[in-house]
């Protein structure tokens, strides 16, 4: 993550949302929609379950996600910000994660997840390969 | 398309960007944003040039593409479109296309694409499959 730049690194610790995208096991195309955050130089999401995203990428570590950040960008077209990279899943640390981000997503003040004991889930480490897109990255 | 609902519809004709993901030829994710649209019953965007997405759909054409639409959806998060189809690739009529899609993320007005003479380029014209996503769709 260190080779990523400050405006990516910016993108990806804001408020917009990531299209995640992980291979099916047919080797099709999965994609879901998530809150993303960086912690120790990868990116990260939590689930709750062991979701299909999840299970995609227990099998096959290619992963992608796109980014629309709502601005601007080159060419009078809307910026946005695409990343290449390898995923991994660790166990746990799910709903803490989620209330870090919801923070960020939702409110500083919300409560998230909104439910009590809530499972310790899976989370989602992506290290950054390759960043491409529409914006001056 | 037939199959699709009416909200579904809507999202599809409306301003909102497609992050459409492609296979590349080592089975890897490709992602890009584009402007879409409906056809004849299939989901539609144009392509000035034989971009990467384009040679991808031409070899292999699974293909899928999510839609934010900013406003809030079921469980409290933010309503997103995911649609999994097949893909086919047709020569010409992309300035065409583009110029009628443009009235629609752009401006009534605009002009696009913003050039003398523009290359027929391709369509990538979609069959939809299924669809799933955070929404009532």
């Amino acid at each position: 993550m260190t080779s990523v730049s400050a405006p990516v690194r910016e993108v990806l610790e804001g408020p917009y949302l990531a299209h995640l995208v992980t291979l099916n096991a047919d080797g099709s195309p999965q994609i879901s929609v998530v809150w993303v955050g960086i912690e120790d130089d990868e990116i990260v999401a939590g689930h709750l379950g062991s979701w299909k995203k999840v299970q995609n990428l227990q099998r096959d570590p290619r992963v992608a996600l796109s980014i629309e950040t709502g601005r601007p960008g080159p060419h009078g077209l809307a910026e946005y910000l695409v990343v290449y990279g390898t995923g991994r899943i660790t166990e746990g640390g799910a709903p803490e994660l989620l209330q870090r981000l919801a923070r960020t997503y939702i409110a500083p003040d919300v409560r998230f997840p909104p439910m009590d004991n809530p499972p310790p889930g899976f989370v989602t480490r992506i290290t950054v390969e390759r960043v491409s897109g529409n914006g001056d990255w």
